[in-house]
């Protein structure tokens, strides 16, 4: 269990160093990551390197048992790069340049950054691959967090070059995004332009490729440096920082090339439900890659600087949501930073150690969280988390942004938003989920839950279709098997793939005016559906709640389908708002609408109820979390009332033997089975 | 009476189009709008031209009956030449540059995007001028849609081009800006920028004749493809579909040069008053030119794409709205578009054939209306319609661009919303209207309205007033006759050309925080206006309303002038409201504040009951409309409570004699009297 | 006492002039600032100037007796200058250029721009210098108004350089900016950019320097002019109009170089609260340099145009305005402007002269005026304000850049409101008070209150400190003392230079979401807080209010150091809201948040009482105004019911001796006492 922060000596003088180790060893320090953002003090002018100072930082480190997670410092191009290089600046749609003064101020396609950056990387290769200090690699930071997309001429060169990898010739991609539409054909790559500014909605197919185009350039400079560690001789695991459910990066795909998941993840103390969708990015970064141990790379000990009202955290809130990341599969809890900044753009973050001192409650929160950690014995990690969960709940990044994309019937659909409010219903409950895309549905699953899944591919429409088939349950809808993975409805209408199974058509989308519209704005907010006792399955009770966004006009064609809630109001009052097709052991269901957080709690209350599937812990409030990660089962009081939970088993921490648990507010445990 | 859509074949493979023909003849199309975005197919490269898949299409069209509406396919360029020639693209006054990838990216001063379309334009004229299925001429498309100005260099050439057309000198564009305010002389032509993005605000001459050139540039976009046309020897009628009171392109100039009008018209089926606005654009556009036919060129079957929220139409709302259009001239009935898309950005906008397929409700309707339309006589057209109204709105493209301009009293005045509340409270009376300007209120009308009439002309204030000196009843105001065609005060006040007329003068603007404003927001909002009965004509109601915006400081300046109505509260407490002057048969009425859409109905009520003009029919609710197209008589159920209608006539689709009708929701009828 | 206007009579037809002349006399006028806009027409090209016209009109206005204030003419270049030389043109930080069409189109740091101005006002300078019309010089015109900051590449060179001059070399600007942080650290100056366009947030240092150095650039055009009309001979007064606390120009550092305070103040008529906004900034300006008279340079006599609503003023308003501002020190009453234009961006803006002519209320009113302030006396001048006050409020132009920088805990701080709060508290309690930088709390004052000084100089600590210890009552605080002069914490914590002084040190500063959030906004937004009577002076009030947007956690370090109220609910129960430490005969408060407006008055009720700071005019209600300068008493009703109130002396207008006055709404009096 690793414990530690983002380490940034060069912003102290040297004699600040040694007590630097000492306070880390108070706190129980063992990895920091060091090096970040020390492009220019490591190389302070083209062809020139200064090592100097890092080589002590890390022996010094060292010596202090201490562990260095290395950056390759690529973050944060020196003011010298961009001064020489300016054609290496990204640009927005509109053509304005992003200039330094800030981070991240390269463009990822860049030919010039990439080459500086590589003889960085093969010079920090080169000088600390065999150093026994060095126990990890950090490949740059957060890829894309501020820049989501660039339009430069760099890219565009480069967006030119990726779709002439992509598609065999120029008419296969007129074909792909219906080019003969608006006058849009090509005769050659060389006259496509990323979807910068134009006079209208852009074309679909365009817009999903850069998506993709984005998501690869940033993935191909992760994958440049880390084969230039390898061939360094590197043998520590190579990682890069997620950022959780992060729009721009297709991180279901990065996971392949990544040695450890790492992420960063900073729920936002104003708000009583954060905790829930730090649980969900907990459960999402476990799932991109079971099979691997992940770490929390960053997280906050206290309050942040970036957002509009940067709220302190409660006091045990901090131990509480590292207890949640440790419960939902993570081998490391580390922060940004350890020494709070004096100046910059981030001096008002909190860090281990407190610009007001040591005389904190910043700090003895630190220093006993360490002391926690150190208690706890080896976890169970790996393919664990995988095992634990019956339910899978599927999410896609290019569904994300096809789903997102402009020109639809409802154009208020948040992707995300919807995917966790399932999430939270299923959470309350105390279900453990993975979140994965649809292609791993048949990996144990017993459901599986697709809130939104505009874009199918064939493949994944036959995993769903095998799943079922398989006995398993599937929930879909609404928005649901739209488009290709092109963006183009496929001949046939809609629900091609996945309305056979279903037992259902869909005939129009039947939008609705989004319930937080200005007052005033005219139309159907709201679509409220119904349902009694359901056929399939065992439960006393009714499905109720209210449709918002969409209230799609839907047909029963199979005669086995049945209608297990409608409509009770409005344009499509009497009509089907959720359908369920028995399919052998399995069952297919459809959902019309989108529907408020109770109607969700009460359709996931049903699947739940007629598939059997159970909670972590029974009888738990919605404020206490359960998670269980192999015979570790963490339980966590959210800040409401406490409660007493009986649990029979080991304290992990304490190694006592324990058969119940009082949990105040911020309060946790974590307990392990015989 | 023609009935079809846009039709885009070029995105479907060939086998495709027989079925279209068939189902087209199916659905009683007889015109289909051909070839709007074909450039890129059309012309592969600069210089080479494919006009064999064309040929096919029209022949087969042809053979099927189908009459071809033959775009010029100039409304978006390809890639190619764009590409080959960036100096066409169009730039925000930002500077920045709006690239391909959606459609309408030229300048339309650009001299290589005129080169280039003429050139297409000529090979299209040349192939198809004699063809006997094309039956009429698409200019281009929806010109300035997306576009609403231009300010790249190509703007600044013609712009300065333009100015040095207008005016004899240099000092005659001073005098008009009135350019010795804040340094602003120029010593050239060539000094003179577009308005682009400035440090504070800009000149108002300024502003107003770019607006001039803005739609004086698109118009010779299309005078030159009409030039085009007629020297390849095209007989067929010409057009370029308008769009309604679409502020960019002054129509009542353009309306001219075209021999068929056409429009577009998108009502919102969210609102359940967008009837009234379709109403107000049915009579705008058959205002403009009413000694030609006017064709409703495009709307949609049901949902559209790009609202934010895109609601389906109500089941018979389509025909509903369609009845509408006829009743207020229409002599056709178009959609965009034929076969719904399956890719690019459009692909979720209804249209005849539906993606769903035809068991759907849209394609029930479609073909529907095509049989009730085959069923419809030769209809009244031409100069029917005006003759049919007595009340004249003055609406004015000049005044729009005027009255929103920066730096007024009052800068929250929606000069569109302020025409359609006057024409709403006549139409809720079921009063017929003519949409006009000023300077035509001497054909025939006896009531005038000018809501806000800014910017007067000499020429107009010479209309208005023989008007009323031959008996007309005017109202007029408030922010009325304020400047002169420059956006100049005149010497010696305001009101200089209407004030001796109504027998007022204005002290004060007196501008009002509107009634939306934020909470909190400090200031007077209202101004409550009451009058008895009048003294001019005969009525027993009150007057009574609540003025908004600007509650105006008038004086009475002339004996007979008299009160009609009074502020009743705030800074004007007991000032005049509503003026009037008796003149001779005639009357000169001044409206000193916006009045809510109560006062505005009171004020309107007020004016029909003193100068006797009556409705198309008497006694129906206000979701009935009833309209008169010379001898025939449309009214429609707008989706409210059943009403039963005493009309004694023929109903014009069956041809039986009849004497009562009964509409339930979106049931509408038309009756040819005798 | 000056009485007059801008003039711009080359608006008008020479035949006009002698009208005006006469006009002005008719209304008393004494002064006209002349030919500020009037360059285009003063050098149609470059290197020829026709000064013809304007000798013509100083000739008439001084024959008329009326004195010129005249202008340099530099605020807007011509268009011909703009054409020939585009550097000259500023940008936005996106790199969008500002183009003319307006007004103000000049990079300040621009080396054309600063030669063609120089070579105007040389020539103006030249040949008015020794004009006896002349009677003081009008630098340019609102320097900055619009443009609040230039990023072009003539502002990048002059950043450069300013940096170049600032720091001793370039680690002294990465210290001061602590650019180890992201990397940013610099090689050269010629590496440094202005803050343009970033990724994400820029660096403090840098941006607290640009805000210095664009401050710094006006200041140097400024400087520039000056010199020349010194070096051509000129003897009177020369100065540049202010606009009272006006973000991008540290007016307390400019006062220094200006012979004469001169302003613009636009109070919006639509706010009743706004003439106590109007009387901060008659303080502040008097507070900025108190040794020289200050002119009130422009107001408005009625509406303006450039607010969204421009509401016309009260009858008597403008008289009650001027009042204030010669209770309140100043020397000269002007308006913008003296007759109404007819064209350009403000002809709406109401004038002396009204378009609507003179049979108004506004011209009655201006006349009036002028006779009224024609039977002045001679008022007391000078340092006659300092003098009046025992209240100094802390205002700080580099705290305001400061505190509204960004990545701040709470980014929601309006550092003018949070300021003009406590003077609101102030001056509805009647007391007199002085607008001023903590360098000058020594300077006389009793009581100094600084709400909000993040960045304290050590000049600054000491001068507060020296305060207290002489006996002087501070208030301080909360997001107080966090900061050095370059934006960094100090070491050793925060609130390290105050801390010991107000006995207290800070842990957090707990930041509330805003109270005006949107509906729905999770966290914490009040900090309510209550004292009972408390330990120094004596006052049986309690104070309570209600804190927001920080509720800092204060722990009280010095023995003698009291609680005077504490937070009764939220995060921060029963900890310290406001506390108090008597130092010798002085003491030093540190206020822990930002209390409502009811919160404000009872801390700013009970510092009154317990210092014995006494009002002007006891027992007066909140509308209405008292203001002491010298022995010249003025009363104000600003619009509320009557008032009698006892005043023993001479009415300054009229000479009589009086007992007492009764003011109905908008009245004022000016008494002299003996």
């Amino acid at each position: 269990m690793h414990y530690g922060a983002d380490y940034n000596p060069e912003q102290w003088p040297e004699e600040v160093w040694p007590e630097d180790v000492a306070r880390m060893r108070e706190a129980g320090v063992t990895m920091v990551s060091l090096g970040i953002f020390s492009w220019s003090r490591l190389q302070p002018r083209e062809g020139e390197f200064d090592f100097a100072w890092l080589d002590r930082v890390i022996d010094l480190l060292h010596d202090g048992g201490i562990a260095v997670d290395l950056a390759t410092a690529t973050a944060s191009p020196p003011p010298w790069a961009t001064a020489a290089y300016p054609e290496m600046l990204p640009q927005d749609e509109d053509g304005a340049t992003y200039w330094p003064g800030s981070r991240q101020q390269f463009a990822p396609s860049s030919p010039v950054y990439r080459r500086l950056a590589g003889e960085l990387v093969t010079a920090i290769a080169e000088r600390y691959a065999d150093h026994p200090g060095v126990v990890m690699w950090h490949v740059n930071n957060e890829y894309g967090c501020h820049l989501n997309a660039d339009y430069s001429d760099a890219a565009r060169d480069a967006f030119r070059r990726w779709l002439a990898d992509r598609y065999p010739d120029i008419q296969a991609l007129n074909d792909a995004w219906g080019t003969n539409f608006w006058s849009q054909r090509y005769q050659s790559f060389d006259e496509v332009f990323p979807p910068r500014k134009a006079p209208y909605s852009r074309n679909p197919g365009q817009e999903l490729d850069f998506r993709r185009f984005t998501s690869d350039m940033l993935l191909e400079c992760y994958l440049m440096e880390r084969d230039i560690l390898l061939a360094a001789g590197a043998t520590q695991p190579i990682t890069t920082n997620f950022m959780g459910a992060f729009k721009p990066a297709n991180y279901a795909e990065w996971a392949e090339h990544m040695d450890v998941i790492s992420d960063d993840a900073y729920p936002d103390p104003n708000d009583p439900e954060s905790f829930r969708a730090a649980a969900f990015q907990r459960d999402l970064v476990r799932s991109v890659k079971p099979e691997v141990p992940w770490i929390l790379m960053e997280q906050s000990t206290n309050a942040l600087n970036w957002r509009p009202t940067n709220a302190p955290k409660a006091p045990g809130q901090m131990a509480a949501l590292s207890a949640q990341a440790i419960g939902r599969g993570a081998d490391g809890i580390l922060f940004f930073q350890w020494r709070q900044s004096r100046a910059g753009a981030e001096k008002f973050h909190s860090a281990m150690l407190p610009h007001a001192g040591t005389d904190t409650r910043t700090w003895r929160e630190v220093i006993a969280l360490g002391a926690d950690l150190a208690g706890l014995p080896e976890l169970p990690s790996g393919e664990a988390g995988a095992r634990d969960a019956r339910v899978a709940l599927v999410f896609d990044w290019e569904n994300w942004w096809a789903v997102e994309a402009s020109d639809h019937p409802q154009n208020a659909l948040d992707y995300l938003a919807v995917i966790q409010r399932w999430y939270r219903a299923l959470h309350r409950r105390h279900v453990q989920v993975d979140v994965v895309p649809a292609s791993r549905v048949g990996d144990g699953y017993d459901v599986a839950i697709a809130p939104l899944l505009y874009l199918v591919r064939e493949a994944d429409a036959a995993a769903l279709t095998s799943f079922v088939e398989a006995g398993g349950h599937l929930l879909a809808g609404p928005f649901t098997d739209v488009v290709d993975e092109f963006d183009r409805f496929r001949d046939g209408g809609f629900a091609t793939q996945l309305g056979p199974l279903c037992g259902i058509r869909i005939e129009d989308f039947g939008a609705l005016v989004p319930v937080d519209a200005p007052a005033g704005t005219p139309g159907e907010r709201q679509a409220p559906f119904r349902g009694e006792r359901g056929e399939v399955g065992a439960t006393a009770e009714t499905i109720a709640g209210t449709g918002t966004l969409l209230a799609e006009e839907v047909r029963l064609v199979a005669e086995d389908a049945r209608v297990e809630a409608s409509f009770t109001d409005g344009r499509r009052a009497g009509d089907p708002a959720l359908t369920v097709r028995a399919v052998g052991a399995g069952s297919a269901r459809y959902l019309a609408t989108i529907p408020d957080e109770a109607g969700v709690q009460a359709v996931v209350d049903r699947l739940l109820a007629t598939t059997g599937v159970e909670p972590v812990v029974a009888g738990l409030p919605a404020h206490v979390e359960a998670a269980r990660r192999g015979r570790l089962l963490t339980v966590i009081n959210h800040g409401g009332p406490a409660v007493t939970i009986e649990i029979d088993g080991v304290d992990a921490v304490s190694g006592n033997r324990m058969a119940e648990v009082r949990l105040e507010a911020y309060d946790w445990a974590m307990v392990l089975s015989d």
